[in-house]
């Protein structure tokens, strides 16, 4: 197939006319789910779907839905898609180019007369953020089956439960099962989002192939020692949380280099009692480590775990690690893998750089359900959540032809 | 000389009754300067004094000074003591053993008919502490000629300035030169305090030589990188201030262990913005470097300088050093060492271990104007500034043997 040009206009117009949706003096957007602000980007959605010659329907969980039916209308769907609601003061490109980079495509298919033998269906999915109520990727849960009734108890700060603002939104909580679908409906789900990161830019590359989302696990270490005057204790005396905790840290980031796709951070120290000539009685850091492969992270976290305990030991100091929250990875398939990168040469680009999602995706909730793969287009800085999230009409562009090949790929493939 | 004893249980009646003195309901004491308290207090010191058979006067800040003349009245002086106020909710020995011990060694002299050739002088300082002003060592500041009026403008909690308290007092802020000692009036200064650290105890040695009053070096670090989200970019792109941190302190305790005296302390510590998912953009950290050579502390602040530039550099990390305090180390002097480790052979102990004072106390005012030593008592737990800081009578006792034979080592050689 020779070089196919998506309308880098019309899209870039769309991305434009969104973002106008929920935007804030600061010029960020603020779009919550189940808002006002938020029906009117589904209705423009909904508008932009029927220009590109889909079937739109909304799900029990407020997913909009555009369907280009395949040539045979029974065979596994292929996902697209990504979400319309923001964070507080965030950015146009978040979740929006996932979107209408996909009914640009579609609506591109459309206009070519180009058939697709497998269904292609874009989803702008409901609540990805988790901004509103403290709990995101609702539609994605939704869709994968795994959204429980309970779920829909999260309150947002005006105490409001999901499942409320469902029905003030003209939605019934109680049919959310609804939405779910089987796995064997669907063959594969492909999401075009922002990188939100500088490894793009730093290659100078307008998009890449994201090998898989990367789970984070958070953890809480605890170190209890025994505080006492700074001048009246030798360095041999101590039991120094701090001493232990920086031989902890230095371990954790050594180790986190040696593995190619592991990222640790530690985001949060606290130094008690914390006065300048007070030694340290209790120091409690936060752990974030993420990598796509959950034997890699497994690995690094029993090793970090096994130093830990030794240096403590040395040190005389009390070890607790508690467990904040753990996400498994969500590994690209090596299916949509191959779609993407044959789809990065049809798209006439370079061989695409193949990076790490560490931000967590709607897609990460298919990980047991249907292979996933995700394409990411270059953001400006790597800035995301801020009005200043940016990314040029051309790397849109760019990105969004990747899309177009990538789909029909997979729908077209026996 | 024959083996002195002296009258232990006086010395522990004293300490007791002195202790109920601004005695909290949480069993501590809490003696600030310039209230009833602290004059009942001096009346009570006072009486003691005149006990032992010394001459008593107040001077012009409120030092209480007992003198045993000398054979010859006009020699130097040799000046003990320790200070009366306490911090608040503090313990019954901080200060208040120092200067009772030093009076029963004088009463004991007394009682035995011995004769000394310098004159002696116990001062019970006034504000070693500095609890009440946030500005302590107002007693043995104006001795050295060192007290400025306008330090008397610094205020306490309820807005009353040092000078105003010192008029309340029946003092006259006006007339703080008078206080001063010069140089060629002093022999030397010896004092007796409580270690409030554990060295003793590890060491199990009643009583100890300081070599030194280290003095505190305070600086705080602040390290400005980049923030971004935890998953979002990979290790090789960032620039995290904590991992710069890290290989700073790491350098720090490493380096301090390598001094024989030196003491590293980091108390505090600020990251942020401070989110689990979160790459800081700034760490900010104290940094208490002790030790009672200047020119050793000299040196590991700029190595531990030379080395952080070279680290944030390497991580593309901003770095600012503030000074906060720079308070110059106060070596034991020769002579007054060689006195104390001869007395410890007096009063029946196996050699003194030689420690240093991490915790500042009244003689450092005195370093560029005589010969200064001190005698440490062994502190149970090493805990001080706590009503449960405790030292044995037998510890006290062995103490002030020691304190004893010093004096008269001092007093006596020619």
């Amino acid at each position: 197939m020779r070089r196919v040009e998506i309308n880098k206009d019309r899209l870039w117009f769309r991305l434009m006319e969104l973002g106008q949706i929920g935007k804030q003096i600061s010029g960020g957007v603020t779009r919550y789910s189940f808002t006002l602000d938020e029906s009117r980007a589904k209705e423009l959605v909904t508008a932009y779907m029927k220009e590109a010659g889909l079937v739109v329907r909304e799900d029990a969980a407020g997913n909009v839905i555009g369907r280009r039916e395949g040539a045979n209308p029974s065979a596994s769907v292929i996902l697209t898609g990504s979400h319309i609601d923001t964070v507080p003061d965030g950015g146009m490109f978040d979740g929006a180019l996932g979107v209408l980079s996909a009914i640009e495509a579609l609506q591109r298919m459309n206009e070519l007369g180009i058939r697709n033998a497998h269904p292609i269906e874009v989803i702008a999915f409901t609540d990805e953020e988790g901004s509103r109520f403290g709990f995101g990727m609702i539609g994605s849960r939704a869709m994968a089956g795994t959204l429980r009734q309970e779920d829909l108890e999260q309150r947002d700060e005006q105490g409001v439960t999901i499942a409320e603002a469902m029905r003030t939104a003209g939605l019934d909580p109680q049919r959310i099962g609804e939405a779910a679908k089987s796995p064997h409906e669907v063959k594969a789900y492909v999401e075009l989002h922002i990188e939100q990161g500088r490894v793009l830019e730093k290659l100078d590359e307008p998009a890449g192939l994201v090998t898989g989302i990367a789970g984070p696990l958070w953890q809480q270490f605890t170190l209890s020692g025994q505080a006492g005057h700074a001048g009246a204790t030798p360095m041999y005396l101590r039991r120094d949380p701090m001493q232990a905790a920086t031989e902890i840290l230095s371990y954790i980031y050594a180790e986190a280099k040696k593995f190619n796709n592991a990222v640790a951070t530690v985001g949060k120290l606290r130094v008690l009692p914390g006065g300048v000539n007070v030694i340290p009685g209790e120091v409690q850091f936060s752990l974030d480590l993420r990598d796509i492969d959950q034997v890699e992270r497994d690995r690094l976290e029993a090793s970090i775990r096994a130093f830990s305990k030794q240096v403590c030991e040395k040190h005389g100091i009390e070890l607790q690690i508690d467990l904040l929250q753990r996400v498994a990875p969500a590994p690209s398939s090596p299916v949509v893998q191959e779609a993407v990168a044959k789809a990065g040469k049809l798209a006439g680009l370079p061989e695409l750089p193949r990076l790490v999602s560490g931000a967590g995706h709607d897609g990460m909730q298919f990980i047991s359900h249907w292979p996933l793969g995700m394409i990411f287009v270059r953001s400006r800085d790597g800035i995301s959540h801020n009005p200043k999230e940016w990314s040029s009409p051309e790397d849109c562009a760019a990105g969004t032809e990747v899309l177009f090949h990538t789909l029909l790929e997979l729908a077209n493939e026996r």
